[in-house]
Formats: C-alpha cells, sequence, structure tokens
C-alpha cells in the first residue's frame, strides 16, 4: 500500500495526496450527516490527465474511489470509505472559456457553481439552476446528482444544462464529450449515462454548460389559496399567461407558513392566514408592463374564485421579503430536534391527495408530530419535514410510512437529491427489479471491478 | 423457422405476421433511400405485452429485431434485414391521456406525431418540437433517433420533451419508467439510454410526454444580414430582448434562397439580394405588444448596423409566404440530381467559416457545383444540399470532403437525422475510439446476443 500512496504522490504531487490526521475532516463525511470514515488518502488532482493516471493506479491497485464535490450533498454520495481513497476536485475550479453568443461556459468539474453563476453574470447570461449551497456545491457534484433547486421549472435540472462533459472511466480512459451543440445526435448520448450516476459510473472532470438568457424585468407575488386544486389551476393559468418565463411556482402550506413566521418573526403576508400560500416568480422584457400583466392574471384569478389574496412586490426588499417565508427551510436544523426530511416527488395531480394521506397518518400514529408541507411544486417536487421529537425520534418509522405512500402514488422517493446511502433502502419504491437489474448491468459494463463509488445508490 | 412464425402468429394473430409478398413494399425501406431489403416476416403488435413476447421468442430463436415506426427516417435505421422480423409499431397508435394541468401526455409509441400536436392542441398546449413528416412519422421513432426539427432552440430535442418511457429489452423484459415527474433522482435515469439509440437497445413501447404552454400571440420576421457574425449578434439580441420565446431562428445562405425562389417561382423578399436571409419566429401573450417589440428590437438592430432589412409578416398569410422560402427543402428532391444531404451541427461560432470552407473546397474541385446552404442556425445545426448531377455523381468525395471538414472544427455528422446505416462509415469523425468502445460496452450489456437492429449505428 506505500507503493500505492507514493505512486499517487508521484502522480498529483506530494501536497496533492494527505493520509491519516492530514484529512481535513470535512472530507470524511457530507451534509448528509453520515457517520464520519476516514479514507485510506485524500487525492486532489490538479488535471483530467492526473485524474486518468490516479484511476488507472486505483485500478491497477484495486482501490475504491469516492470522488468529492463540495461535500453539500444531502443523500451521503460523497461519504469516503475506508478501503478507497476520496478524490476530491477542490484544485480544478478553473472557469475555461465562456461563449457569449452561443451561450455556453467550460469549466472544470470543480468550480463552484456560484462561481459558475458570476461568470455567466459577467456576460449578461443566467445558469439555468441555483440552490442554497451555490457557494461551496461544484458543478461536478451537480452534474453527477442531477441538481435541481430553483430554476428546474423553466429551464429543468442540471441534465439539461449540460451540453457536454468529459468523464473519466475506472480504467482511466477519458471520454472527452464537450462538443458544446445543442444538437448531436451520433450514436448514444454518453453523457447522460453520467450524469444522476452520483459518481458509479465515472469522475466528472468538466463540462460544457449551456446558459441562458437573463430577463430584465423579474415580478414577484404572493398568492393565498383556498386548496391544492385551486394552487394547480394557478399554476396552469399562468403557464398560459407567461409561457417560459414562469421561473418559480413554490407551494407552502399553512403549516409550513405559521413555522416560517413564527421561527423568523415576521408577520403575516395577509391580513388573515389562508390554507396555501404560493411564491411566484416570473420574468419579462420591460417591468412595468410585466407588473401590470402579473396583476390582470392575479385579478384575473381572484375574480375566478382561484386565488383568495394576492400581493405583488413592488421592491426589490419586498421581492426579498416573501422569498425569505420560503427561505425558513435554513431554519429546520435550528427549530427541529432533528428535522427529519423529505425530497419526493409526484404526478402534479396527486401531491395535494398524497400530502394529506400522510398527514392523516402521522396524524394517527403521532398525534401532535409537528411537519411542515412545502416544494417545488411546479416541478412536482414535495418537501416535508417532520421534527423528529415529536414522533418519539422515530425517523425509521416516519420514513417507512411516507415512502409506503410514496410508492402507492407512483412517485419518486428522491426528486432532487439523489440516492446516496441514505436512500437505498428505498429504492425498490420507485425503482421496479427489471429497472435496477439493468442498472446493474450497465454498472458492470462501464465499473466491472465496482470500484468507483462503491455501495452508493445500490449494491453491485 | 416455421415454429417460430407460428409461435409469432400464437402472439399476435395470424393478421399480426406477414411474409413474402403480403409484405407491403414500403416496409423494406424508409426514406433515406437506402436499397430495399425483405425481412423475414412483418409483425405487428397491438400491446407492449405483445411486444414483449414477440421479442422473448426471438431471443429464443436467435432472430434479429428491426423496430419501424413511421419509416420517415433518412439515416436508414429503419431498414429491415434479410435474417430477421420487421416490428412495425403501426398498430399501437393510442393517445392514452392527456393531463391538462400537468401538461403530459400518455401514448403509445406508434402515435403519429401529428395526432400527438393534435391531442396536445386539443388542450390548449403544444409538443414541444415539430418536423415535416409529423402525418406519418411516430413518437416512438422520434424518441429511438432523438428527433429534432423545428422548436429545437426553444424546447429542445425529442429527448426533451420525454418525462417517461416505457421500454422492452431484447429478453422480453419491460421496463416500465412512465413516472411523469419532471424531477425523478431514483438511480441511473435510464430512459435516457434509449432514447436516440435507433433501437439498437430496447422498444420503445409507450411514452410520457411533456407538452408546453402555446403562446397567445406569434410573429414571424425575415432579416436581411449582411455577413454571419450579424447573424450571431442578431441571435444574441433576440434572445436577450425575448428570452425563452424565440421559437424559430433559421438562416439561409443566399444561394439557397436564390434557388428557392427560382423553384418555387416566388418573388425576391427585399428590394435587392443579401448575402444572408433569417426566418425568425417568436411567440408572446398579445398581438399588438409583441408585434411593437419585435420591430423595435429590428429596429435597433438595423441601426446598430447589424440587419439590412426586416419585414414583420402582417398577417398570417405573410407569415406562411416567409417560411415557404425555408420550406423549399421539399423541392430539392425535384431540383437536385439527386440532392446529396447533409446534417451537422457546429460550435455556433464556427459555422459560418465552416460553411466557408466547405465552399471553397467543393468550388475548388468541382467548379460550377451547385451547393445550397441553410439551418436551424440558432441549434448549430447546419443543412447544406449539393446537387449530386454538379459534382460528377461522386457522392463519396463531397461526403468525405464535408466530413473531413466537421471533423476538423470538432463538429458533429449528424446533429438530428441519427447514423443509422448511412452515416456509420462516418462517426468516427464524431466520436473518439474511447467513446465508441464505451457505446460497444453498453450494447453488450444491454443486448447480448445483439438482436435489436443489428448493424445500425456501428458494428458490435
Amino acid at each position: 500500500m506505500s507503493g500505492f500512496l507514493a505512486a499517487l504522490a508521484q502522480v498529483v504531487g506530494a501536497d496533492g495526496v494527505q493520509t491519516g490526521d492530514a484529512i481535513p475532516p470535512r472530507h470524511r463525511t457530507d451534509w448528509s450527516g453520515a457517520a464520519p470514515v476516514q479514507p485510506l488518502a485524500l487525492v486532489r488532482p490538479r488535471s483530467t490527465e492526473q485524474v486518468s493516471a490516479v484511476l488507472a493506479l486505483c485500478t491497477a491497485h484495486r482501490v475504491p474511489v469516492v470522488p468529492q464535490g463540495g461535500l453539500t450533498g444531502l443523500a451521503g454520495a460523497a461519504v469516503p470509505c475506508e478501503q478507497g481513497i476520496a478524490l476530491s476536485l477542490d484544485r480544478m475550479q478553473a472557469i475555461e472559456a465562456v461563449d457569449v453568443r452561443a451561450a455556453t461556459l467550460t469549466c472544470q468539474a470543480g468550480a463552484t457553481v456560484q462561481s459558475v453563476q458570476e461568470a455567466a453574470a459577467a456576460a449578461g447570461l443566467q445558469l439555468g439552476v441555483d440552490w442554497g449551497a451555490r457557494g461551496s456545491a461544484q458543478i461536478g457534484g451537480g452534474i453527477a446528482t442531477n441538481a435541481g433547486g430553483n430554476g428546474v421549472l423553466q429551464f429543468g435540472m442540471m441534465r439539461e444544462q449540460v451540453l457536454g462533459l468529459e468523464v473519466v472511466l475506472a480504467s482511466g480512459e477519458v471520454l472527452p464529450m464537450l462538443r458544446p451543440m445543442l444538437k448531436n445526435n451520433t450514436g448514444y448520448d454518453l453523457k447522460h449515462w453520467f450524469i444522476g450516476a452520483e459518481g458509479t459510473l465515472g469522475i466528472v472532470t468538466r463540462a460544457v454548460l449551456r446558459l441562458r438568457a437573463a430577463p430584465r424585468a423579474r415580478a414577484t407575488a404572493l398568492v393565498a389559496l383556498p386548496h391544492f386544486e385551486a394552487a394547480l389551476e394557478l399554476l396552469a393559468r399562468l403557464q398560459a399567461d407567461f409561457p417560459g418565463a414562469l421561473s418559480a411556482y413554490e407551494l407552502m402550506w399553512r403549516d409550513f407558513v405559521a413555522a416560517s413566521l413564527a421561527w423568523q418573526e415576521l408577520r403575516e403576508p395577509f391580513a388573515a392566514p389562508h390554507p396555501f400560500v404560493a411564491l411566484i416568480d416570473v420574468g419579462g422584457a420591460e417591468e412595468g408592463a410585466l407588473q401590470s400583466a402579473l396583476e390582470a392574471a392575479l385579478g384575473e384569478a381572484m375574480e375566478a374564485g382561484v386565488a383568495l389574496d394576492a400581493a405583488i412586490a413592488q421592491s426589490h426588499a419586498q421581492a426579498r421579503a416573501f422569498w425569505k417565508i420560503r427561505e425558513a427551510t435554513a431554519e429546520l436544523p435550528a427549530h427541529m430536534h432533528p428535522p427529519i426530511n423529505f425530497d419526493v416527488s409526484l404526478p402534479l395531480a396527486d401531491i395535494g391527495r398524497f400530502a394529506e394521506a400522510c398527514r392523516a397518518q402521522l396524524d394517527a400514529r403521532w398525534p401532535g408530530h409537528h411537519t411542515v408541507f412545502f416544494g417545488h411544486v411546479g416541478d412536482g417536487n414535495l418537501h416535508l419535514t417532520t421534527d423528529a421529537a415529536t414522533v418519539g425520534g422515530d425517523e425509521a418509522g416516519v420514513e417507512a410510512l411516507v415512502y409506503a405512500e410514496v410508492a402507492r402514488f407512483a412517485g419518486s422517493v428522491s426528486a432532487e437529491h439523489g440516492i446516496g446511502l441514505h436512500k437505498k433502502p428505498y429504492l425498490g419504491a420507485s425503482r421496479t427489479p427489471a429497472e435496477l437489474a439493468a442498472m446493474r448491468a450497465i454498472k458492470q459494463a462501464l465499473d466491472p471491478l465496482h470500484l468507483l463509488n462503491p455501495g452508493k445508490v445500490f449494491d453491485v
């Protein structure tokens, strides 16, 4: 093994290989809160060539490899393993090119999401996705987990932002799929196999991203709604009124709004509490015209009985205040003991019934439990969070209950966070045995020695 | 073999298996013009269960299977093989469900593109893609070839329209990946392996498609441009002025415009001929405001010297007349002898230089050749067509010349038509040996007996 470590140091330099106590503690786990694991070594390559050489060495020595990005994943995919190396991309942060006319950006996988967003903004463009951990999360991790977050309604998941991808296979072979074209039907579109595979099929080292035009004006509104059906009706109306321009449609159940206001000491946004509140962001060419169009659309929705009340932000400060209600998610760890988080998706029409079914079952089993419902409902993505202290700490019981409902509604146990370690036991709720067998066949084809991120997503 | 045919008839009914002269001639080739081939049998299942049983039988008897949709493919992927069956999806045409609020449509793979478009329109929505062969082309074929056409600039290729997919593997195993959610990160997103694989990995039998809001107003314009750089500049300006609403940006070189006007006996659209003409479609909420905004944008482009002249259609009839210039592609077979067609894509910034380089080489080798350049330039997709009679019938020579330039510019030999049989010799111009090896590994994993569409895309 010392020969292996010496060979690694030859590839990445002595300062690129750390072992034992020299490994910064943060590399032992990720934001999932999984138990820390000390890897054999932390390896920090500076180039694709170094990644390739490291993987070839690992294959020769049969050493597992756990890729690490910004370590902000919530499913545990970046937790190292004792017998393997942790391969951090944090020295590969270059934004290599921005092509304004083609609206593309090329970067190394270790570039942070925020650095990519800033480079896009400097060119008058935007990245189609965004999420809270932008300052730490790396593009490579976002691609490996097909991250979502805000913006998915308008521009899709990270997958839809990827035009080209450079990936290193377990063997060290480099797949240089960096062509930036929107259209390229030349055999299998290999990049899609690696997007969302959570590092189990290859290591993403570089990407060509598609950027989007940034709207010149934005309008933000809060809308009070009587029931879930009305929320779907309003969503359809807004999609028709602002085709392609609706960038956020976040729905908050009353329990979430109430908790958010209490935790953050905010005032009720409307004169009275309402069963649902939708937070809406829409883009346009000109601020005045956009505000008027949104006023008209919400006015019509109120006349039709779809909306109970509505408020359009009159300033950036007010828009931020509206978003603050939704961003109470940052307060969950401080106010729940601890939070039991879910990130599920469902056929749009079923989300309301799913939430009711979960609540009824939770009420029956744990009277007095505290659970809040909210989410990117425009994307079919529902989050719910239960305070573990209010269910006797029975996290496994709550998970079993919720995932059984997900399976009953043919939903997904992971909308945007991935499977990693944390959701492995529940993968079968969203995938059939035939699908799992196909996944294993592909894993076998691309990583026959099972060295890439072993034990994540599924057991081979 | 008679036992095999009898078993097939047991599965699909006697009327679902045709052999010899009973096979309609159209099933012997596709629109690629490849030489007709008589398959062992034409098999026409009515359900996924029948497709599954047919494939299980073919696996048991080691009989190859060539899937057939509307037979409108231009690369020869649906040409049958002598020792195998042709599996037509033409009895599986059901539009099974339209969910207006979720904007999804579920159908069998044999549904024509037009029938899906009509069902979407009846719900006040639209399918994100469209192409000329819509009346015959089937959704399953569009998915298997990841078809493009009009709309890609705004909504992406067929891949981006697919939320869920049901696929039958060579073994007969059914992968029921029909969940309709926009977000679903539960292990490998298997559906992407089959989209664009041209039937070599599995047979698409059913799909859940994402529909899009239909804009209430549309504006169409023709813009005269001095050079290719101006075309890119105008594209960037329009994307910024109408974020997400630009649905077509078709560029025509003068040679194409001249041929189109002559073939169709149309008048010059502008007072003088110009080096380039762009055809623009943009959507909006209200016709008057949209026309004004487009007028303003094009006026600014003229003031800045980007555009030389511009005309905005004042009626649907005029918009159709503008499009008629672009749709001269339907006239190519009648006026070229025969046409040698290309469907390439390139990094956006290189398209102008690529076209110049091709023209210069064609001029040098075949003085007096007739070649026209046009395409979905907003997507990086260039078509060029040479009249074979003007290059001494040397199709192979023209192809070698053009594809060498594609390789030099790191472009794609097939932007939207696929590889099939026709472009197999040139796949290496757009894919590295490592990529081809990865494709073969996947083929081996999912179709180990090589029974699905053998000889298409690449040789195993």
